[in-house]
Formats: structure tokens, C-alpha cells, sequence
């Protein structure tokens, strides 16, 4: 299989050093992609998600902002892959992948956007077990309409479809030494703005400014992008952390957290921090130091061998130790990758087991007072014999910037 | 219907002024949707991509960008809408949004997020026509898994269930005062960051940090995100504008074009700008010239009663008499708003007649050289009697970086 032709600029290559994908690296994934198709008889896998087409070809766009021209990329057990793009794509396409093979259709055309052509392309595939994967399972998208998918499904008939989103799983919850570079490197600029966030914080702000001044950092710091931007800030407390930031005027009293996921080379992190605006109550405070607490719960409990429930049981019996509440959030952290969420999650019932590779959030959170909850996530990789922290870790105790 | 109580934290009124969303203006959207379901014999819709559900909604939310949790909406044509939220979502919808009533299911639950609570309420809408209409259609997006979607299809029988995504379009194709208060808000935070631009190039630099430097200036200038950043760039011109920066270093000779997607209140600018780095060739010069004055036609065409298709033919007609050759490019601009690119597209096959409120580009290319295309995109709004332009119109001439 032909990869990545010398003289040609690649686009993907973000990084300088150590966070560059090598021909290498493709050419890796598509050989654990197939080692996992014959496991799984799958003739091919058709993927037509963002990240799982950045994934196996490294085609990098800003374009799938635009829901007008899908792409999709079909990836055989035995044969050259093809892309299909909708025309005018293949420029870009070249520039930033290492497959070559592609065909187009005449887009937009809004009633089937290269449904014809895909059908055509996946039937063309050598068969062995009539059976082609696509992306339908947990966590998935498709980055078609639904009238397409079904469309699709009709014309692969007599191929069995099934779904692939187990297979794109297995391979991308073990990240590359790469992929753990570029995420360190979204962590590094995150934790630098974290770190200048108090002098952000001037008396008469307004929320999003704090919050434009704290993503222009990042940006400045490198950052491609922010796409999760959020803000909790009331008296004494916040309620929620996954809203956007208000045009309410920060407070002395206030208590405030910044949730952020900034993309760097494709690559997420996700953490938050919180602090205060003066002197905080003993209560918070307590609460901050349980939270802090239990992140160290979790960060001993991450290694090899563990499940991510025992990521889970670890931080909530570390609160409910120091006497306050665990709050309610369906899980306490989760994998982050390409997405500011991926698998596993850190619940009761999420028995995936920890393996080196794997990078992901520890993330305890705090109900208390009447109605507010306090949360604190860390970012890590699993290593060979517990994990290392990606993210520069939280102060031991609650910043608080004076005014 | 309850309308935003007086005493909940508006998190969606992100303007000081013209920006701001009304309960009045959700009102107005719900009262729309509900004429045209009584046309359409729908009891109800359902949306559940991140833009339908604000826009019906208000809710707003970053945490869109994580897979884990869909979001469900359902407006019935009589009775109260219900949202079916994720476990935990609850505090961040009602200070969000005007509408209260909701359900929640317990997530992460992967083989079956919310479905089961979501055909429940869909299934409790008072019947008339026994008709549900989901997103479906031409550039929509299902904010779910497709097995979460086919089982939904499967647990509405023996309801009929067809496709809303015509009743969103013609909903949300003319944009409301507020609506293009907010996008001209995008447009002249970018309109700023391009005079900006010739400043921000300078000896040395790579793509990418003259890529960081425009994105921090939309940032600390109020963009809430910049979901599209693309730039082209290359000597005596550039092969296609919708890749990511690169970390090649600018040189003189270079032309490069930065086209970019800002984004304020959830509504989009999309428009790029052309410079070159030391005095540019005469063909290039030519060409740029020529987009301005196909640029001056499409604006010409741009009035009420013309259609998308006339946007087209007036700018390729004006390339074709300044002698140089259109590129091919699908279409020659299309609406905008809440997302970065929306219906129509002004090509040939567009039939959409124009109207007032209709936010739209005009995006003439032309192809010249060896493989090069130079474009040039202005974001208007039809009037009454004509159009508006939202950006700051590029200048007449190319504009130059002398190092």
C-alpha cells in the first residue's frame, strides 16, 4: 500500500517533533484496523465521521463545519482504500492524506450526496464474508442525513451491514505516543491560560469576557480551536459547568469555574479549574480540598489492570470519607482523544480495562450548599505502571484572586 | 405557554441590544413551526441536532461537542413542548431556555440513550394526523447514533414518521432582526480582524501563527469560537481554500487567502479575504479584480423575487466577460446563519427565490495558472428592495504586504 509520497506537503503534520504522524502511524492503524476486520469478518469498514475519516486518512478540513458535502472513506480488508468526496474536495484531499485512490460526485446535490457512488464503491470491495461495517454504535455520529443512511443501507443490500463503531473504539481508545503528545500539548496550553486566568479576572468583567480573554490566551498559546467553553459562577458557589458564559458582571463572593476543551493537531483536553473571587466560605473550601482529595483517590487507582468503575468507586469513597456529597453526574471522567469525550466512562458499570495508552479524565464533583455542585478533572495517560498526569495539576488549594 | 420567566438568567442573550433573543422571538418561532405543521399534517417534530434544538429551544451548550449525551426536543402543534435531557442536564437547559418541561433518562446508558423516554413523549402528543416529523433531509444531521435513531423509528410505530428538516429550512432561512444583528456582530468582528491582517503577516512567519494571531484578534474582539479557520497560500497563488494552516513558512511572492467562520450568539460570518506578500504578478492582479466586479454583480442580483440560481449566473456571467474562466466550484455562495454554510446554494439547479431576511454569500472563484483558483466572498442580507452588505467589503485592489 502506497503511503505518504515524499514531496507532498502534509497539512497534518501540526506539530514539530514528537506530535507528527509518520506514514508510520497510518499505516499502523489501518494494519490493527485489518487485523480486527478479519476478527470481526468484515470485508470493509466505511467511515463518515469527522474523526474517524481524520483518523484512518489524516484528511484534515475545517469544511465539516458545513453540513452541505459529506466524505466518506471506505477502508477494505485486502485492497487499496478509496475516499469519496464530493467534487472539488480532491485538492485538499491530496494535501492532507496519505491515500490517494478517490472518486467524486457532483456536489451539492441535496437528495443523495454520493450515496450512488459510495454503494458502488463498498460493492466493489473484495468479498469474503459479504459483510461491510459502519459507524451506528455507542457514541457514534453519522456525518450524513438519516434519508442518506437508509438510502445507503438499501443500495448495500445483499452485503450484511454491521456496525463498526466497536472496531474505531478498540482502536482509538489506545492512543499512540503521537496522539499522547498532541494531547499534552492542548493540555500545556490550557494549563498555561489556567495559570494567567487570576489576572484575567479584573473587578466590573462580565463573565465571557473572562472567558474570551482566557480562549485568546490559548489561541495565542497555539490552540487551533476552542470548542467547549464553559463557565460556572454565582455567590459562593456555581450550579452547573456546562454552560456557555454569561454577560452577568463577576461579583466579589463569586465562585467560578472554567471547563475547557482547546484542540490542538485534532487532539483535545478537557479540564477545568475553579477559584475564587475573594476570600471563600469554609464550606467551599472544605469541599475544594475533598475534591482535590478524591482526584488523588483516582489518580492512584489509574494503572494498568484496574477497571474504569474502579476509577469511579475510588473517587466517590474518597468524598463520602471526608464527609460530603458525592454529586450526581452519571460518571466521574472518561477517555478524551480526538473528542472532548470519549470511551470508557468511569461509572459503576464500565468494566473496560485500564491498558497503557489510554488517556483520560479524572473527574470527582460535589454537591453541597443548596443546589451548587464543585468539580476538579485532571488529564492523564495510563502508563505501564499507574499514569502521568497530562494536565498541570490543580492548586492543592483554592486560588483566590483578591480585589 | 410559559414564556422565560422574568427572574431566569438569560444565558442565550448574549447581545447587550439588537442581540438579544426575546421570549417574544421564541414565540414567534414556535407560532411559525406550528402553521406549518398544520400544512404538513405533523403532530408534532422532533429535532435533535445542536442548532434545531437551540433554535426552537434556546438551550445553549458547548457540551454538543461531546458524543456521549444526545438532547432531545419536542414541539407538538398543540400542548406543551418537552425536552428529554440527559441525567444532569436539567439546571443548564431551564437557565437556558424558556420551555420547562422535561424528562430525563439516566446517562450514559450506550445502547439506548434517551430513546425509550423520547418515543414515550412523542407517543403521548395529542394525535390528529398520527404523523411525527424528524430530521431527516438535505443538509441535516441526526444528533444520535444511527442505532439509537433506527431503534426510535422502530418504537414509534404505528405512528408515521417523516421528515421536518423542509419545515426547519423554511423556517430558519429568513432570519429574524435579531437573528442578522447577530451575524452582523460575527461579520464585523472578522471585517476587523482582516484590516488587522496585513500587520499580523511579517518576516518569518508560518501559516499557522498567522493563522493563531487572526483567531486571537476574533476571540479578544467577542467571537465565542472559531469553528472554520482555512487559509490557502502559496507562490503566485493558492491550489484551495478549505485546508487548515500549515506550518510552512511564508514567503514573499506568496498570495494566501485566510476564509474564515466566526461565530457570536450561535450565528455564523463565512467570508475570506486574498492578500499577496510583495507586489503580486499581473495575472493575479487581474483575476482578483475580476471577482470584485462578479462580486458587484452578484450583489446587483441580490433582491427580492430574483433567485439562488440568478446569484450564480450573474457572477460567472461577469467572470466569463472579464475573460477569465470560473472555477468549479459547486456553487457560487449560499445562505449562512446558525450554521456556517445553509440552504440555498446559488447554483444553476437552485430555484429558491429570494427574500427579505434571507443571509447569504456571494462567492465568485476563478481558476487561473497552473492548477490555482483565487475567490472572494461577501456575507449580505436581502432587503426590501435590494441587499446589505454585512462584511466590510474587501478592498478594489489586492492588498499587499511589503516586507
Amino acid at each position: 500500500m502506497p503511503f505518504l509520497k515524499d514531496d507532498r506537503r502534509i497539512i497534518y503534520e501540526v506539530g514539530m517533533d514528537r506530535t507528527i504522524f509518520t506514514r508510520q502511524e497510518f499505516q499502523h492503524r489501518v494494519e490493527r484496523a485489518r487485523a480486527l476486520m478479519t476478527e470481526l469478518r468484515l470485508d470493509a469498514i466505511m467511515v463518515n465521521s469527522e474523526k474517524n475519516v481524520e483518523y484512518f486518512s489524516g484528511y484534515a478540513s475545517d469544511l465539516w463545519a458545513s453540513p452541505t458535502r459529506p466524505f466518506y472513506f471506505v477502508l477494505p480488508r485486502v485492497g487499496e482504500p478509496i475516499a469519496v468526496l464530493p467534487q472539488g474536495a480532491d485538492v485538499a484531499w491530496l494535501n492532507s492524506s496519505w491515500a490517494e485512490r478517490m472518486t467524486t460526485w457532483p456536489a451539492p446535490r441535496p437528495e443523495n450526496e454520493g450515496v450512488t457512488e459510495l454503494a458502488s464503491e463498498i460493492k466493489k470491495v473484495k468479498q469474503q464474508f459479504g459483510r461491510v461495517g459502519i459507524e451506528m454504535g455507542p457514541e457514534s455520529r453519522i456525518g450524513m442525513t438519516l434519508n442518506d443512511a437508509l438510502q445507503l443501507l438499501d443500495a448495500l443490500r445483499p452485503l450484511e451491514v454491521a456496525d463498526c463503531s466497536g472496531l474505531c473504539r478498540r482502536l482509538r481508545i489506545i492512543k499512540s505516543d503521537a496522539e499522547i503528545a498532541r494531547i499534552e500539548k492542548a493540555c500545556t496550553i490550557a494549563s498555561d491560560a489556567f495559570d494567567k486566568l487570576p489576572e484575567m479576572i479584573t473587578p466590573g468583567s462580565t463573565e465571557k469576557q473572562v472567558a474570551n480573554r482566557f480562549m485568546a490566551a490559548m489561541i495565542a498559546g497555539g490552540a487551533d480551536k476552542v470548542l467547549f467553553m464553559a463557565m460556572g459562577a454565582g455567590p459562593g458557589g456555581y450550579e452547573t459547568i456546562i454552560l456557555r458564559p454569561s454577560q452577568r458582571t463577576l461579583e466579589r463572593g463569586d465562585i467560578l469555574a472554567i471547563d475547557t476543551g482547546a484542540e490542538y493537531g485534532g487532539y483535545f483536553c478537557d479540564f477545568d479549574r475553579t477559584l475564587a473571587i475573594g476570600t471563600p466560605g469554609d464550606e467551599a473550601r472544605r469541599v475544594y480540598e475533598a475534591l482535590y482529595r478524591a482526584t488523588d483517590a483516582g489518580l492512584a487507582a489509574a494503572r494498568p489492570g484496574n477497571k474504569a468503575a474502579d476509577l469511579y468507586h475510588a473517587q466517590v469513597n474518597a468524598i463520602e470519607a471526608a464527609g460530603v456529597t458525592p454529586a450526581t453526574m452519571g460518571r466521574y471522567g472518561h477517555g478524551l482523544g480526538k473528542m472532548l469525550t470519549e470511551w470508557p466512562s468511569n461509572k459503576p458499570d464500565d468494566h473496560t480495562i485500564l491498558q497503557p495508552g489510554m488517556v483520560m479524565t479524572i473527574e470527582p464533583g460535589i454537591a453541597y450548599g443548596n443546589g451548587k455542585v464543585m468539580v476538579q478533572e485532571e488529564n492523564i495517560v495510563i502508563t505501564d505502571d499507574g499514569c502521568r498526569l497530562l494536565s498541570r495539576r490543580a492548586h492543592v488549594e483554592m486560588p483566590v484572586v483578591y480585589w
